[in-house]
């Protein structure tokens, strides 16, 4: 059986991220996508195991001793992280995974893990980005600044990814993520045993 | 505007290279199916420019010293040949160039241009690799088990290669072969400047 493999997205805030992934997870039905673990608490609506696992502070440190996870950031006083288990558990069943994190969770799953794949998406161009920061009708003029400044700063790194994909349109940007997903699955060493073993 | 690519499509002696490859000219119309050189006559029916460009000896080894081609070999006692020529040209102009080579030709053309993507049809299985072969009726038991042979020591090779696409059906093996082209074109340098100059 195919093995599933892990992929992570990351792109700034403002980029088009979650619309794209909904886009991407209709077309690729065997995905899972992460649910991230938690210390803050619910809010209205959102369910355990749904939007997130939810935990408190002494068992999410608990895990991160028993190195349960992937990956994990403090934000605000609150604890983020992604299970290892769930992730597993999926590529066990052959079905390839999607964790939505930003780039220092990125650099700790690589670390870890070195066969991540790892996509950024990419505005098309700054002026776009500050655009759509702008429409969105969330942030002052002066966060907006600030996710800028914040945006072209993770760029820098953003070089270390593998894959760039433009968000332009909603379609080419899921048109190339399923492409890379279905040319991972490509390299020699995943398929080696297909034809070594017949 | 976007670069093209080269792409290097190899692959043993009746895994259905030709009918995939003609079904990948179909799906992606802009890419650019490079034309060898060769020293030998022409055949009944063969056109100068679309089955080979038709060359006298002389004019080869002229060149070859002047480094006109990609990659070349002699077979047979004819030369055959990748012009550089063409390929850059249809580069130039944006589109994709496929050169279907064998194994010691993807190893001239790699020493020269790292940047080239290196693909390897292979059959779902040996035994099924040996099904086509004696189902297509051109060859006899003992060529047929020289080809397998051949084609068992390419695949030794074959590893380095940066893709293996399996050839279960035509289908599926243009779907993967059409999805990596896609998704080299995301490789982050051929993006940085998509961004950084905007």
């Amino acid at each position: 059986m195919r093995k599933g493999k892990t992929f992570i997205i990351s792109g700034p805030s403002g980029v088009g991220k979650s619309t794209v992934l909904k886009a991407l997870l209709e077309r690729r039905k065997n995905v899972y996508f992460s649910v991230s673990a938690t210390t803050r608490e619910p809010r209205p609506g959102e369910l355990d195991g749904i939007h997130y696992h939810f935990m408190d502070v002494d068992s999410f440190r608990k895990w991160i001793s028993m190195e349960q996870f992937l990956e994990y950031a403090e934000y605000v006083g609150n604890f983020y992280g992604t299970p290892k288990r769930y992730v597993d558990e999926a590529m066990a069943q052959g079905r390839d995974v999607i964790l939505d994190i930003e780039i220092q969770g990125a650099i700790q799953v690589t670390s870890k893990r070195p066969d991540t794949v790892r996509i950024f998406i990419a505005p098309p161009s700054w002026r776009e980005l500050e655009r759509r920061l702008t429409e969105r009708g969330t942030d002052s003029q002066e966060k907006i600044q600030k996710r800028l400044l914040r945006a072209k700063v993770e760029f820098q790194t953003a070089h270390t990814y593998d894959y760039f994909v433009i968000n332009d349109t909603v379609e080419n940007a899921v048109r190339e993520l399923d492409a890379i997903m279905t040319a991972e699955h490509c390299k020699p060493k995943d398929r080696m045993e297909i034809i070594n073993g017949n």
